[in-house]
């Protein structure tokens, strides 16, 4: 059986402090490498020991800026493969352009088959994700895919935060088996909120559809970008009766001005995790992040002395 | 420009009267082949006129028996590939497997992926469909896949009936945003079916959410296979005082025995289309039969006079 | 050295007999696995143990219901390439379509080579077969390929029948190789039976070349499908002269009405092995089925243990 | 349609003559183009007019030396890729390393798959080739081949000869069914040479299956290389009892000294094709050459303009 | 022969004002094409009209910022392929990364080729580009590379200038051959600039190899990044004599503070053409920028009107 | 980790010293293998002893004859492939064709790029080369490629010999950088061989850049072929005052009649390594010939280690 003393871990830029946290609870030791951004933005890249024949873990969210990330990523893996790694296993606890994962309109791209189609040319061996936004995103790809899944950490949070008289709350039509799960751990009913335009220069009509006057909402989203959706599903609520409002979501994207916004609304808490990193000045009172460390640590060691990953989820 | 000249239809045997249906309008006959089926079992397939050089346009559902639909898809795709077809454009009116898309529990397969890249590798040059069960379905492939939608046919149906008081339904929780696009084009609001178990060893627990009490509603799938999912759904919605309820579905798999059981059922009518062919003894009076040939023989020709297909959607 | 903890052996529906007798000799259980037929036809693989990191032999032959046993175990092949499997060696004692293995007339697929390249995109990393309809086949494949040969076991079982004044006879005259390989080992002359057209609406004429009057003949072919070539065959050496007819063939796939006809012929037996599994209503007295099970066996223990495959047959 | 000002017809050296042949018979001039030999045995080619967005044929047997000009065909194709042709058909008159088709012994390559794989990377859209040595080697590739057959052509020469009470001879086991095919034309019966060694020590056996006493014999084979095969039938046909005895073989590879063997022999009439380029030193009396250009023309022409190559063997 | 009706030209955002002047020139506009960023850094991009069918020219250098306009190429390049076209020529005219083309260092990727794997995953069939850093860099694609050379161009201008006395000037051992070209044209001698470290830790000493006391130098570079290596070059040739000091490069990158530093040096004039996009504030008097619009224009006509390209450096 | 007992060491014909020697050194045997070439020219490959699991390490220089050497090489890779050998590292110390690494001129091919194409195609797992003739073909490869440097090699010979007053030449304006990394490590001044056409119709001038008058001249190359380049450099250098001639190169091509020509030219040595086997006729006095065999032995084995190979240059 292989030992961690095989294993080697390293990461790029997106996420540094998760690799760190990673890197303690398996303690093995992030690997020597560099990134430099040269003055006319080339990225050059070195691995400062050798992997030939190892087994490499590279951890790399690609979150915002996602271009960079992306190109980090895929150079690293160049890199890895032509310094004669064993497997080059990439862990994305963030998986960006996920949304664009259908032809929505004519003459769209595909963009996150695009990426799935990128990481397997430049040379990876397995992915080990978190949370995709939709699990078809498992088949984009040739090679296995390891998800990990979010909601029972956001839900064991709430189980020990103790709410009374809660509703789960998808923000739109897309979202609702994502709620049902978290609401099948919680043993609560859902409810969620309907947009529609009645008329074709009308403006947008949000209705709520399940009971939720009295009760207090818990909004379930797998990603916080603008934060609109669960902004205006907030209002939505408010105007249909309910109480306290809280709100949670995967994936921290939090782009500008999310945080501000969230500061400014009526949501009591919004609870996310580190797949994304959270700049100091987007740490507030409100947003309370949960490390997904311990889930990915585990995850790796399982991988790497191959044992069923998905029993962490039964 | 490519002329109707330069086409030649294929059908094989899944659904032959739907492809002579998209023949006559198209003023294209039916390309000679044949499929032998030997007494082993074996699929013997021979095309009887050249092809060398030709736009092929294959139609083929991979209905029930699924498997013997797919394989004769396949190996005719050989034979058009070695006999020198310039293109080889698949028509899959319904993508079977669809609804392994992803991997839900350990150790699964992704069915509806390993069905793109068999197609891919044996040699097609373009997908036609229709109402994929997940839209990512598209990402699953790198030739360019052209998505047709039933829920305007459907909907045009429902709009010359001209029910009132009527609330579109889904019998799940996962089905939501095609029950919005329905409802978004006939102006009317939406509820849905939600299931849950309360605790561990109790009966799960039917419930709806949304406003339906004293309305008519259509119950909106995409598929209906065992018709169980329609028909619990339907119970739940006479539980919560419904009055008549109507229901429908693009593709009209039907496994025995649906139609018995929707005959028995409270449905008072299933509005199906004929991308699945419908045998004569499943023709019953409950089941209305919409004809998609008219959709498809126009995007085959869209695609033919490389003239966009999207435009039929706007 | 991987020893034999490190197998994992699995099985599919065609021939579950022959992969517990191989599991028997090898002490190596079968692992679990499930195959369900949804009511639509549709299959669903499941593997109920992890397989990470794992050597996974995986037993089908692709005999009737052919499509079935194929899709099945290109199904397979997809659940273990995601759930991490180290390598994925298939078995596949009859290896189906092989006689579609060339373009014999304009337009045909060659369906025996597709089959590989199905196989291959699944994502298999060896193949294991035994008596390839032409050895040829070997080549459809990138991976490796290791042909067990099945001609040493039947001609073992005539040595100890001891038959006196034996004339080895191909069926056509395509068999001649396989006939003469035979007749090595046991020490015989040969001859054929040649079919001609005389003239252009004449019936065939079937002769036979060789000298075989007054003596018994053993017809070998390497698959009985509906037995008409070895029963015009045998027909033929009975207007030539020949005393006690003989037949044997590697694989048993026995077509209806094979068994019966086989039963009704001047035929005296008829050896086949368990390549293809034989149901009970087709054991006969006339027909004696040999095991392959320790040859498989032996095979996989080598592949396994990195040892050579080939001097077994030298 | 395509008309012949499309075609681009290329030779390289192997066979320069047929392809001016060919050229001749198209009124299609051969286009203009280098192979230079450097002194270190490098081969270097240049093309020396446009090939942009042409369908180029190029003419190639991979006769000896077989490696030499493999090599260049595999560089003018890529020269030709790069060059941004629109497709790149590739005619083999003679397709070298067709014996070695599978592996008849342990850790042999299959060297015939391997040229295949080569030829497929390098950028081949289609091959014309003709009488391989198996027919399975048309799967060996994924783009279309169309085989052409010599049998006719060689039937057509005895035809017009007019032998009489002629019997048509195997030269061994395995060539039998070419042997069929060109007694069905001719309407002749069949017989065989069958080889065998007795015993471990004792010399081998020629013995002829068949009825030839006091008949003429025409000896078919595929290849005539060392003449060896066709030498030893010879000498056990008249062993036999045989009266005059001519062969035929499509590809003249004619090994040194197989024509002086030849020569010397009872043979009295070699007839070939000139698929393989025969230099004036190994013309002689008894050697017979067809040319097969007009048949590769007629095929040529009939792929550039999209017909069907098959109609020509009917 | 296809005309300028079928072509379709589209640029992305790295050099708009180069795409218009080629579109002016061609006289065929640019298609509608809309790239928007997301507030996460996402880009999206819409293609407003059918390419189905069409042959696409996409314009887009990979400069500043490289990995932003790196995957803005691929992302366009997925939905043209998904939208049907039927090639996709894509023009780069400046190719970024391309530095990176070996392992200069143990461990490093090859970032040049990963680039060009990349590009054909994504669906290229095409690529144009100008003066390559190293022209091996063509060998990284399997689809075909048609170059433009720019010395032509810049010496062109210098023939006008008709400067005296000139040597052309290397400015370090890697430029020489670039250099020998633009001196084979002007009929001029050449020298070049040495760089070496006489001990460990002693200082580098530049050195100038050749004659060019007292004359005017050309220094010669492919591109102009940060301007050390020309202004170094400067340096040492003053120190060694030379009179008046003029500089080119093809690809202007021009990293800060590039032009600030030309401005305060020796050198008189710098000429570079708008492969790359300058900015108004990089417009200074010393700079001299040639239009590549010229040549590419004529490529792409003779790219799609399939006339040789390579003539026009004939 | 795995240890030397996990080896096999194979060789083909162009090199058998230099792998016998390698072989001594790492005290590793030759595995037993054999090179029949038939008459006909066809080589047949057969391996003598299993290499299923093993890591198996293959020498060959595709020196002349380059493509039986190529060829060679490919149908070793297939049969090592199929025997199932783990992996296939191909030790190539001279690389045939590199000096076409890219289109210099229309129409021509990249062999270079087409050689790597075909060896990972034939199923090579790696590339340990030396001296590259351009270091970007290591990015024609997407298997991982180790490149050993010769120029230490030689730079050691020179510093033994201890000249005096040395310049080290380069022969020509593209090999100058290799001239810097050799008069770096020998701290020596640099200069080169400069050849142009002052007019159409004029002889080629050779000119001399750099200081050379009496001093004694290294000249370096990487290899020596027709040595025609080495001789005119040579005979330019004598021309302008230089006193002793001293040649090196990495690769001993030396197509007829190099040495000759060598022998009888001012150059008083030419150092040489045997990655190119020599023949007995062509050691002459003036030829000294470096074994790379401890290079190569040492760099296979810290690869079958899994350690760095990139060390040895540091």
């Amino acid at each position: 059986m292989r030992s961690k003393s095989d294993m080697k871990l390293f990461t790029l830029n997106s996420n540094e402090p998760l690799a760190h946290e990673v890197s303690e609870i398996l303690e093995v030791p992030i690997g020597q490498s560099s990134v430099v951004r040269f003055s006319d933005g080339e990225v050059q890249i070195r691995i400062e020991e050798s992997v030939r024949g190892a087994d490499v873990y590279l951890i790399q969210s690609t979150s915002q800026p996602v271009n960079e990330h992306i190109m980090e990523l895929l150079i690293m893996i160049d890199a890895l493969k032509r310094a004669s790694a064993r497997t080059i296993n990439v862990v994305i606890p963030y998986y960006g352009y996920a949304r664009q994962d259908r032809k929505a309109r004519p003459r769209e791209p595909i963009t996150a088959k695009l990426m799935a189609n990128l990481l397997e040319k430049a040379g990876i061996s397995r992915v080990l994700t978190l949370d995709l936004h939709a699990p078809q995103i498992q088949g984009f790809f040739n090679t296995p895919v390891d998800q990990l899944l979010g909601v029972p950490l956001l839900a064991d949070y709430y189980k020990k935060k103790n709410l009374e008289n809660v509703v789960v709350v998808a923000p739109d039509t897309s979202g609702l088996s994502r709620v049902r799960r978290m609401a099948n751990i919680l043993d609560l009913p859902i409810a969620f909120v309907d947009k529609r335009r009645a008329e074709a220069n009308m403006p947008e009509v949000r209705n709520v559809v399940g009971d939720i006057e009295g009760k207090n909402a818990i909004i379930v989203d797998d990603m916080i970008d603008t934060a609109e959706t669960v902004l205006e599903a907030a209002e939505a609520l408010i105007e249909h009766g309910v109480n306290d409002i809280y709100a949670c979501g995967t994936h921290a994207v939090l782009s500008d001005p999310a945080v501000r916004k969230v500061e400014e609304s009526p949501i009591k808490e919004l609870v996310v995790t580190n797949s994304v990193f959270l700049p100091e000045e987007k740490h507030t009172e409100k947003i309370v992040q949960l490390s997904v460390a311990p889930l990915i640590a585990d995850a790796l060691l399982r991988v790497h002395e191959e044992k069923s990953v998905s029993v962490m989820f039964d």
